[in-house]
């Protein structure tokens, strides 16, 4: 269905900017993601948007028209708008001609199909959206399955992640599950998992990797607890050649990704 | 010479609050650091800010008290205030018990003594404070010498970029230079500049990497321009599996940086 909505106060748009906060994504399971590029992204990796929202007044563009296409044809909602009610819904700091509503992806542990991929990234405690999505965009390159989200993480659904991956939140799987529901999902199958850790740790280059592989980064701040590390089948250590004793999780994470795909291509 | 500050109107609270803005830190040529963690790491690397700001009713800690003698006993300012008055000088969104304020570093390429590190790193345009602070911790960890910040990058001494560099802003080397500067720099001595390159590369794992080692990422959307990856001496690329093509740029040169390593160590 088509239709245009020209005030500020109409319900949709409403709705729309009740997607940038977690509580009402929670409540309607639903997210946004924004900008045409994700979009096609999306399309490309067969996730159409059930609402699609444009400009009026925007641009004409062939990967736009394709889309609005599909979403049409999958009897989705397309949506114009002016662009100054576009804004309030996209937000001031990176205005966007189009924007699309999603529903929002089952991430029980159950819907991981652990063999598909060598390389599978888990963060625990992971607590910035930026480094969030930038795992998930690795993941998507170093053609990882996905990524665990493990106790309380960043909203992964949350624009900024969004945006941060990439467009990877539409290819790379997401999972999100707490330490003791995870472990025991992981010791039931085939799995190594391994711990960036300075402590009794191997040389992460020369690390016996194999797959499928689990890759764990710890909290920006604390790390990981020294309990999960003790779980892991192989704690590997990095260079750490400054006075500084991490890196950035996702750097961390995308460091020992590169690796182990080194060893298991 | 120690006093204390009871009024939101004190000009010392406007100058400090005016160093949130890059405009205001270019005129005075000053930034602020956050937060007791990145002031000891300063202290630690022989650098004290020229004014200290803490909260009248701190919590007492030896490391704070070793900040305020040092900087007290080399002439800077300390300066204590109510904490309502220093949230608004450190902002809301990261409210932390003491600030400091720093003289800015020369950033002059000519400050860079090359031989001094296996490892430089490059940026061209970066343009998130974030991922700029989040590679000055990388260069930290892979023991390179500094940064050099090619054409118009994120300024280095927001509080952003601060924060990200986790203290790494006081230990490596920080230079800016416009392109057309840094490479007659580059080429007047011995040095290899290294991209990471979809086209026409080797294999970042086997290249023939030689330091100094000067490893450049490009613009976060644009990548780096085709004019620059033409004068590298080499040009390497890491497999990109997904349906992107890039990473991002503060994973990329860490990834590239910790390859360099494992060669040159």
């Amino acid at each position: 269905m088509r239709r245009t909505i020209t005030g500020f106060s109409n319900p949709t748009v409403k709705f729309l900017r009740s997607l940038r906060e977690k509580k009402h994504r929670r409540q309607e399971r639903r997210f946004l993601a924004e900008g045409l590029r994700l979009l096609t992204d999306a399309r490309e990796s067969g996730i159409l948007p059930e609402m699609l929202v444009m400009a009026t007044n925007r641009a004409s563009h062939p990967l736009l028209e394709a889309l609005e296409a599909d979403v049409a044809a999958a009897g989705g909602d397309v949506i114009e708008m002016d662009e100054d009610i576009l804004v309030k819904v996209t937000g001031k700091d990176n205005p966007q001609a189009v924007a699309g509503v999603f529903g929002e992806f089952d991430t029980r542990l159950a819907t991981i199909e652990r063999e598909t991929a060598p390389i599978w990234l888990v963060a625990q405690a992971l607590r910035d959206p930026g480094n969030l999505g930038t795992m998930l965009r690795t993941g998507d390159a170093v053609g990882a399955g996905g990524l665990i989200l493990i106790d309380d993480c960043a909203d992964p659904f949350s624009v900024e992640a969004v945006r941060a991956s990439m467009g990877a939140i539409f290819t790379q799987k997401l999972a999100q599950a707490r330490w003791d529901e995870f472990l025991p999902w992981l010791r039931a199958g085939n799995g190594q998992l391994v711990a960036a850790s300075l402590r009794d740790a191997q040389d992460y280059r020369t690390a016996p990797y194999a797959a499928p592989c689990f890759l764990m980064v710890g909290n920006e701040s604390r790390g990981l607890p020294t309990e999960y590390e003790d779980a892991c089948d192989l704690r590997v250590t990095m260079p750490m050649l400054g006075r500084a004793d991490s890196l950035n999780a996702a750097v961390a994470g995308a460091v020992l990704a590169y690796e182990a795909l080194a060893h298991l291509r």
